[in-house]
């Protein structure tokens, strides 16, 4: 099998929506924990992590055995929804070390293994609890690509997808901070929301994520995400908290809600949740809204029985007790401290989001790509968010050994120094 | 692992929109081709092959090795649209043995591994492409459950799931036959889209299945579909041809459109596309139409590195030349034998579908469901479809070697016998 | 003042949309009866009569004593929807000699005065009482312009005013006929709505004329709607009866359905029902459905008081007693023998159309444009309707004189002589 | 003619959607500059105005006198959108009168004689110029009750008459101080529409009342209006002023935003565009977006031949110098005195609006309709508005003489003192 990247063939056979291939223009082969390798044998430090699906790393060692023993054995590989010994295993072991632990009461809706599956399954079921439309999502917002999730999802180049047809049925208010520190993002919705003809009809739902990992990495304060939770009780409407991206420890606990005090409706899981990147999604569901007939919403794909097997094993690996999560703690310091000192040479910049979920806006979407252009070279691979791509964002895996997190926020250092030179050059 | 069924886990644990689980009410822990094993040791045959994701049978072994020597090397499992040596393995290998040999000329969109995905980057795609709105779909037409897909999916259940939200800029029309023999569903579209004043916005694109899976086996004709695609090409909209359930030598053919002298702009792909049931979709797209901008449309899981592993391995080992193919006309003869003799004991029973995807007609949703019920007692997985449920449906892997095929279609004669027997006795 | 035609004012100050004016290019000063003449002191004939908005002719003697005594004394012009002695005096009037002798029993909605505002009351109610979104509207169909009734109109000219925005909730069905003498819409529609996988959403209404004024004279049998009010019942739906245009005597009977033996829930009126051309609409809602909340849908002119006068002079002079009712029926049969004498010049020329609202398919919206220009410039206004504006439309004042009409056939028919003859040169 | 109220039938024959009748529960005869009188002859006050349709008042001399001779002598009572003698000098007289003299350039559109069809016919030629769907309407702004005007409108209770159906296509936005004195409701849109992550679609266009008549005569500044005015070009979006009821000279000047130096693209204008009261509405555009085709809004009554004649005797009369316009100024310094009056009544009302479309918020919707309903019984018809009918809104004729206007706050401030005494001692 030829390895080594044949791009003609790319070109002609892979569609032009393909994304992330273009700014790291190699064939990888291999990868393992946190490093990656390229058919010509280069080694690249991951600190993009299937943008927060490989928050164990890749190929962890217990999953992959599991993984491979169940393949032997001919465990089931795909099921549809039927009951096998791995749901039922995934399950119990899901109860027992994420819910009950947490005192969380949830009944789980396999959907279709993609977030935006997850997504759409939770406005629906808003929609049909409620008898309502309207949904509520915040800017920069992200939920997914298909219709229902897109029209809460910010991005105007997303949005732009659709077409021409309308992305309806949903009304979009500023996250926390959105207008500066000094203008209350929970008045103005307290408000509309209070003043019974301000044309935003009755909610449904809020859709709210505790940080927006592709918005910027804008990190919601506990008092906010109580409040959105007081609005939604306040005006019957149901909380879904899209944990896909920061949720499965990403910001230092389980879920990224987990130390605010509010209880979630509607929990839309996907990424890490399968443990080791398999596609899984899944929508938690307070009991009493669990409304749905028998194969209301279905999906060829909703019981991925090789993820559930991972999954299984990744709860049981890294979230039993809580020095896992004591770990994670440590290593948020050593992340901070790393992109401060990145912040610290560009004017203006400032740190964003939380956790293991952290970067720098560095103030422009073309300083912020000459620095990942400039990391890829030197081995990091990392990527940028944010409404105008200014964010340069760290989403190492959160098992990342420390002495690797530090080689790449070194590279981090030096490819943000070289940029802006390089800047200061041309300005020359 | 306690293996054997926990039903008050589920009851707790398990969204009510589950379903076949229901249906099948046991713990599945082990399959291999076309036969299953329970917790309890029971062995089922399987005529359901994961709603045609497992044409090629459970764990078949080449792909079962190939992934496990994947696994073992630590080779990619999540890579989010990267070049991979597994992606470039794939297209290469379906350029080589699909597309080539069929003089087809399409690029691949991986657009999240869900066959709903790959349906809204279509319809999307289509509307980019049109400037226009309306998509024209079909009576009992099955396309998906998120908002976008919803509203080209015909069934009135699966719509209540969009609960007050409108599912807009799609028109229905009816399928060949649907409003019986004598009338001519090609006409009435015809006029329907001549008459400038019928209220039917000029169409961005046609979606049509060749044979609609979950709407009762219906299978269009050569004419009916070729006046789909002259309909589409003269009114300037696309041709969508839905294979996700037809396709994957399903009719007997790589595409369930082969040998229908169409070419379509638009081919979602999905279910057996990887082979082994793992998730994976794509949508196939003729290269003018591919006006995607990078990331447009994406989605986490849109590179399953496991699913190019195992695709790959499916189109080398059965599509390399013409000999599975023809393995496949020789069983569709037994699979319509032995239906036959099934409709032959039930009055008004006529079969439907096409190559090995048949089933009967058997008049009532309530038959089929005993008569299903009966079979899995028996030993054998089988499920219905149609509007009205009334379609007993025959999917069984194209891979089912002819005894086992035989043994199946024996289970389903007698246990037809017993339930019509049944009704007899009700009835006296 | 100055009379005489201004254009370049006209071309400055008034928008493009404007239309009849430039069929008629001419400044019209006086209007009696069938007759109006323009500023150079002309005579013409008027066979279009405000599109059926003054079937008892221009400036009735008995409405203009009657306007001008309210006026002089100083009547209520303008009073929202007050009580005001001339709402009452309508009320009690079309009680006594509309509601009563057919023992129909509706309440009056005040709508706006409007066409379209008659008909978005009624989607909207429609929608309120069953809790349904879709409305079933038919091929051809003219409701209005503003953007619910839009919504059920088929003309692709006139929803292309909507720009890029989705005309939703509606589903189009054929009208009778519309595929042609063999089709069965009637059964077309039955199957679409029986079948639960069709995509048709439930109906909250069916909207429908009973002749279709702007869509090419195309006349219900009452079979077909029989057919359709029982569709309408079958489904839970309410029946619209839009008799804006084919009411007010102008099919024969005060409404047009009234041999039908159906009883539409609701009835949008307009065009004729002031009597004298003035802005007047109304719904009428069988009182069960009479949900509305005080004001949940109101308009600034709902309550024209000079309206109220002259429609209560109109049903008081002519539908008292049936005299008026049998004369229409003698002046019917002249229209059809004047229209066939055309038909009989033009070869697959067709009748179209019922009592005075008849008209003759010409097979060509060029020769039909053609006909009415010369019958212009011989003194008679005609205009023509259909998808193809190939229907030569009669819509004269119902109280126009024998002699008159004949006047009027005359020239129509000497005017399509010449247009044919042209033809014939043209094409030699 | 019986005159006198007979309830029983306005029960049974008038739709449950009737409103003020229920607040003014008598049978008006006659009505003359502001007095009404009813069928028992009491007298009374008029401050409602037909909401700001009889600016002029009831039946003005001199346009009675037109009317009646242009009834008398046969003028076109109803000619579609014929060139006719009326239209041609209404247009010559507006273009003499209003534009030139104020340096506008707009060309006419005559769109179905309602506000609501004025509105519609911009939102619909806004969306065909910029081929955009969004439309940003403001909290509390009202625009009409049909589907298109009805999604601009911030009212939930006329929301709710849609029923189950999306009003679509418009995002709403604080308007001026709708969030406090504090809060900079244009910061907070410009920081929506300048982020390409908000979620907030590129609009079509703005649509504001100047004065919102219906939402509790909340005046913009002219700060406010030239800020929307500045977003709407940066942004690529038509402004649509809607002056339907605070035009007409009703804030002092004939537009109400002619101080503002703004330039609207797009003015649906209604109301008291007649003079009397009569149906009539136009859409004012600027002659580069008059992209319609012929006939592509259309309307039976766009041609109200009866207003073009008051209309025209209106704006000769009062608009000819500014002398009407100086009587305006002095007019509005004794309403805002009168109401002060009435304000320090109250603890904490406040003063609402602009020129003589003013009021007073007594905070309270139950306050200020014991107000309302002790006016009636004293002789003087007045109305609240507002999101929660807390302003009690003076809309008196703007010719009403000052006598009047004393004499009807007069009644006004002793009706205000007994219903707080009223409530005191309730309360007691």
């Amino acid at each position: 099998m030829p390895k080594d990247l044949n791009p003609d063939l790319y070109q002609r056979r892979e569609s032009e929506a393909r994304s992330y291939c273009r700014s790291f223009p190699t064939s990888f082969v291999r990868a393992s924990g946190s490093e990656m390798w390229d058919a010509k044998g280069n080694r690249y430090i991951d600190f993009l992590a299937g943008c927060s699906s490989l928050n164990y790393g890749h190929n962890d060692p217990d999953m992959k055995a599991a993984l491979i023993e169940h393949i032997q054995a001919d465990g089931i590989a795909h099921g549809l929804d039927m009951h096998t010994e791995q749901k039922q295993a995934f399950l119990q072991t899901f109860e027992d070390i994420i819910l009950k632990p947490r005192n969380m009461d949830y009944k789980v809706m396999m959907t279709g293994p993609t977030g935006t599956n997850a997504v759409e399954s939770a406005m629906k079921l808003a929609r049909k609890v409620t008898g309502r439309r309207n949904i509520i999502a915040f800017t920069n917002g992200f939920h997914g690509m298909t219709m229902g999730a897109l029209a809460a999802t910010g991005n105007a180049g997303k949005r732009a997808g659709a077409g021409s047809v309308s992305l309806s049925d949903t009304s979009h208010m500023p996250y926390e901070h959105a207008f500066g520190q000094d203008m209350d993002s929970l008045r103005i919705m307290e408000q509309m929301l209070a003043n019974p003809s301000s044309g935003i009809d009755a909610p449904a739902a809020f859709i709210i994520e505790p940080v927006q990992g592709e918005g910027g990495l804008n990190a919601a304060s506990g008092d906010f995400m109580r409040g959105v939770a007081r609005l939604a009780k306040e005006h019957g409407a149901l909380l879904i908290v899209d944990d896909i991206q920061a949720g499965c420890g990403r910001t230092g606990t389980f879920f990224s809600f987990e130390e605010m005090g509010i209880e979630p409706d509607l929990i839309p899981m996907a990424k890490s949740f399968s443990g080791m990147g398999l596609p899984f999604a899944a929508l938690l569901i307070k009991p009493e809204y669990d409304i749905w007939k028998p194969a209301e919403h279905n999906g060829t794909f909703r019981g991925n029985t090789h993820a559930f097997v991972t999954a299984r094993v990744a709860l049981e690996k890294f979230w039993k007790d809580d020095s896992f999560q004591k770990e994670l703690a440590e290593k948020a310091v050593i992340l901070t401290t790393g992109l401060q000192a990145v912040a610290d040479e560009i004017q203006g910049a400032k740190l964003k989001g939380r956790g293991l979920m952290q970067g720098v806006d560095v103030g422009s979407g073309d300083l912020a790509e000459d620095i990942c252009a400039r990391c890829f070279e030197k081995g990091l691979i990392i990527e940028t968010s944010g409404a105008g791509d200014e964010v340069v964002k760290v989403l190492a895996a959160i098992t990342t050994p420390v002495a690797l997190y530090r080689e790449g926020l070194e590279i981090l250092l030096e490819a943000t120094r070289e940029a802006i030179a390089n800047t200061k050059m041309a300005a020359e």
